[in-house]
């Protein structure tokens, strides 16, 4: 089962009038959302175990997850899209992904998770920021 | 059980130091979004029944709802508490709430959820302001 | 805001044909499942600050408020409504609320809101077996 | 970004002990659920376009979505894990998606993304089969 093959079935004809983006950009930015809410929730899953120096990681990427997710499941509903909406929650979401990037570096030397839970955080700014550059109402 | 008496025993001490809001603001906020929340997830599960004319509405609604949620989830996590992150979120939520609730207003005269929908978004719309009023880092 | 009354404009006609429930029930039902979902979201949000010791708390209440909100917005969706899937889903989210229910006991004489979600478990868990006695198909 | 290669960093040591799965097994099983409740969330968003004769699966696939998300979040926690908890959560979401699957498959034949949909349920009922086949408690 390819997740980015499914992409593939949506379409810009689904979107509403007068919006434009480059739909290959978007699928590229719903994968890149999708791995770090999935690399989000596994670290904060790990860092419940591990005590109180990592409340603000088990937290921020508890936050990083739900958003990541919820900014994907937006681009999964063509007919509720609208480019102001869009921006701002795109924008909240990287400011989530640049706080969350940066708490899971300060240990990353000791955990694989939050090595992994970075990349994917760095991973989707840059699919964000390039799928910004391609959106016109 | 009441959910408000539930959110007073959450306290300043657990924000993280320096940062600085209305303790009672964000639990009129958390108490708004989750009823917006609620609405608009009734709205949009009542919505799949109307036909194609109600798309936007269905869609618009079901993310609201997560939306809300995801930014109430954000507010009972205080070891995660970051003032870009918050006041970032915070915007889209209230962009979204903006488009939903005219959306909703649209069919408001035939339908009582999304007069009820409307009205919680715009609710919550106001609660948000006032606690960003009192949000400082 | 008044989510109950919210609710009540949800009607048995939109149920599928051929399935019986009370909907006062339901709505009961509904509301202490989002009480439930907010107690363990804010208490699991509490505990990341509190040390390893409630890591296990931390991770069943987080598995609460997903599965307490999960079962929530399935019975908003009435055109899915399924009688099969409604008792197995309601079954995991009993099974859940009472592991959870007896975590949270555990340190319930230290922590208010294990206290509340603990309630807020019990309370679901009764409103739950009174719409499960009301099904049939 | 390999959301596999990430969750081989989860190991059966985090689990509680007198626990017993096979780990590979619940990877798989993970992996096959975000599939799925990926392919479910884009099945609903196309959905809400096409009118009310596809409301049963709008519904559907959006209570499959959600559920598919909460059991795999459920099984990044292991801090949480309960053997009772995790059988009754996996046999409510093969259930769902059994439903699902069979009403995706009445309109395989005109849709592209019910066709993906019904396979991505399908394909988590099987791996859902084997980790249940290989826990213990």
């Amino acid at each position: 089962m390819d997740t980015m093959e499914m992409m593939k079935s949506m379409s810009m004809d689904d979107m509403p009038q007068g919006m434009t983006m480059d739909m290959d950009a978007m699928q590229e930015c719903m994968h890149a959302m999708n791995a770090c809410s999935m690399a989000a929730a596994m670290c904060a899953g790990s860092d419940m175990m591990k005590g109180a120096e990592m409340a603000a990681c088990c937290a921020m990427c508890s936050n990083m997850a739900e958003m990541a997710q919820a900014t994907m499941h937006m681009m999964m509903r063509p007919a509720g899209m609208d480019m102001m909406v869009m921006q701002a929650m795109m924008t909240a979401c990287m400011t989530m992904a640049k706080a969350c990037s940066a708490e899971c570096k300060m240990h990353a030397d000791m955990d694989e998770i939050c090595r992994y839970c970075a990349m994917a955080c760095d991973d989707m700014i840059m699919k964000c920021e390039a799928m910004m550059a391609s959106m016109a109402a």
